[in-house]
């Protein structure tokens, strides 16, 4: 039979990694696939670098359409990342009848349907595994798996960075600063970490997530995102002591075909399996009417973790190939996107407000929750001697969105509230 | 396109939710696999008996070669359990090019081997998800989601009745009998519990997963076996005071081709993200040299839970009927079964023993396990006023099976060692 020829555009981190596998695997990829696989060529940005594997420099190349256009590669393995460039390349390949396996949550998030389409009027595969929670298998969860069911929730820690900064305050009591400082120096966060800490990383994976779950277009601006940049040591240290733990969680809910997804803080019950999950880790958690609770741990990233998904993906691109199916087993969203609005999107919430400390405030602030509805779960008042202001720790029951809103609305212009010092979405 | 048809065996719990499941979600496996699902016969022990839901008396039968031998059933889905009858059954319908999807771990643990033999030159599908944990899609994760791996281990806790029993022994630090009492009480235990106490049930899955995981063909008796009718509320009480949880896992180790499966309670530190999956819930840990550690979480057993597998393998088969693919996707072990001598198998243990209350005691039972090159973690010595006799709790570093055996072995002539209360295996 003849090798599949494998372009690789990328030679980075996980790049490194799909090599070492490739090549280190070859005898069990040919009993799994029944071909050999080869790396024809690699795009490298500078030829002459010094890599950590040994490489056949005649397989590097700095000119990507020799890669995507090399008349002999079947398949070609993006994880170079970026977005404009690289829907550029994916598509030529497309074009050509290359098949695509790519890490890239930002051209799929952004591009997945135009990429997609093309794939199909190609007959071509495309599979991006790697692109979220980087070892864990759940986009083939999602479309294999839970074929069957009606997912009615996905609730994912999928940013690892963030969830180290979360965890590592839990536990040491740091502030988010410190940590995040912290974390740069040992390379878990960016120079940059903006799209890392306000959440836009897990809005990109969440949209991937959602779209498949329910089968509809999910698009990166229907997600809601807040990051964890204004999460406060004091708001850890109250959800430890009322029994959660503060973790970025990318929620997407669907009830009769009403969608929304959004990415925030979220006190999460420790009783809750995805409370427990620390540091680099990523999980998550899936509802599906039928099977009820499942969740899915491991890492969401690095380069052995996030290099078996891609090459998971060479497999199956193989498989397809030599059953001649290739193109053919899509996921394509089938159902009319339809977007909860916030009188439909219901949840218990965690606010903490600084107040005057004098009688008949709660009874003020009480009377705002009953106006709107929004009943109470616990209500908590800390007076402390050397502060004229007191603390009122407030969880709510399930209440819808629009109501909490127009009740923290009218908190803004009640005089007694100096200020609402934080809200958290809570689960579990 | 022609609608598929198929034959249901059985209509008990499980069966039930598949009914539930086809009908149902008519619209959205449609969707899914392109054609129209449609249950065309079930065979039932009593024709007559009351249902749970609405089914056509016409479609109910007890003969099941009016099941098996129906020309223009496609699919097979075998939900009655047993394994005699049941193998006669599925080859037969194999035989007739009917696919199949089953639930029956004792049938694939047993005759998995044959069965995908027939299947294979009959050019059937057979798929088994159900099998093991219930909703988990744990043997899809194995076959595609690591496909590009080298998995080292599979821990497993894959019998809920056992975890149940475990769970409520430590929360509530009662003792065996008597949450067994209840657990049966509760429908969660069986009259006769051998096979899940016993640790059968969990062998038998990890039959099933290890040869999946390894590609080599673990048969049962290839599983050493122990239950949990010997744990007692102490060695529970011990576990938790040292930072451990008693679980009852299944545990398939594979390190350069040899291979080793056991079934026996094991302690597990808390830190591990096994340690917290309690109750009737299931869980799998699945440790792969490039993917690192990962777990599938989820519910083990249930109508709705185990219907969602059998029905997401249902759409499978419809799918690679629609590719015309049948039969062309199967993961046969390609390896030789090489399994490890007592040697190899390399573990923590936890020993807990009942001695003499007098000098010198210690030493002689340092000096049986220097002798066996078995080195210590932590030794630690109760003494009580009221007895003669005081306990030593151990915990080895590393040791193999071997030498452990012939620490326990001499132990048992030791004349200051009263008894040897209990062994666990350590993990985490």
């Amino acid at each position: 039979m003849k090798p599949i020829k494998v372009g690789l555009l990328g030679l980075g981190t996980v790049g490194t990694g799909v090599v070492r596998i490739v090549e280190g695997h070859q005898e069990d990829l040919q009993w799994q696939t029944g071909s050999i696989i080869e790396i024809e060529r690699i795009l490298v940005q500078d030829h002459s670098k010094e890599r950590s594997i040994p490489v056949d420099i005649d397989k590097l190349t700095e000119d990507p359409w020799e890669v995507i256009g090399h008349p002999e590669i079947d398949v070609i393995v993006e994880v170079m990342g970026g977005v404009e460039h690289t829907k550029d390349y994916v598509l030529a390949a497309l074009e050509k009848g290359k098949h695509i396996v790519t890490a890239n949550k930002d051209l799929m998030a952004l591009y997945g349907r135009e990429i997609m389409e093309k794939a199909s009027r190609h007959g071509c595969d495309v599979f991006y595994e790697a692109s979220v929670a980087g070892g864990i298998p759940i986009i083939r969860t999602l479309i294999e798996g839970f074929s069957s069911d009606r997912i009615t929730k996905i609730m994912g820690i999928v940013n690892g960075t963030t969830n180290y900064i979360l965890s590592k305050m839990s536990a040491e009591g740091a502030a988010y600063e410190d940590v995040l400082k912290e974390a740069q120096q040992l390379g878990y966060a960016e120079a940059d970490p903006t799209s890392d800490v306000e959440g836009l990383d897990a809005a990109r994976k969440m949209t991937i997530l959602s779209t498949l779950g329910f089968h509809a277009g999910i698009e990166l601006f229907d997600v809601k995102v807040k990051g964890i940049s204004e999460v406060t040591k004091e708001d850890i240290a109250y959800s430890k002591q009322l029994g959660y733990e503060v973790k970025l969680l990318g929620i997407a809910e669907q009830q009769e075909g009403y969608i929304a997804v959004s990415v925030q803080p979220t006190m999460v019950k420790k009783s809750h399996p995805l409370s427990s999950v620390n540091g680099v880790f990523n999980a998550v958690y899936v509802y599906g009417e039928a099977v009820g609770e499942t969740m899915f741990f491991g890492p969401g990233a690095g380069e052995m973790p996030t290099a078996t998904s891609v090459v998971a993906d060479l497999v199956a691109v193989v498989r397809n190939h030599n059953l001649n199916i290739n193109g053919r087993r899509t996921a394509s969203p089938y159902k009319e996107k339809k977007l909860k609005t916030d009188d439909q999107i219901v949840y218990k919430s965690f606010i903490l407000l600084h107040v005057d400390d004098e009688a008949g405030v709660l009874s003020q602030i009480t009377q705002v929750f009953a106006k709107y509805g929004v009943s109470l779960e616990s209500v908590l008042q800390h007076s402390n001697p050397s502060n004229p202001k007191a603390e009122i720790i407030i969880i709510t029951h399930d209440a819808d969105q629009a109501s909490l809103n127009k009740v923290l609305k009218e908190f803004e212009n009640l005089s007694v509230i100096e200020e609402i010092k934080s809200v958290y979405r809570v689960e579990g």
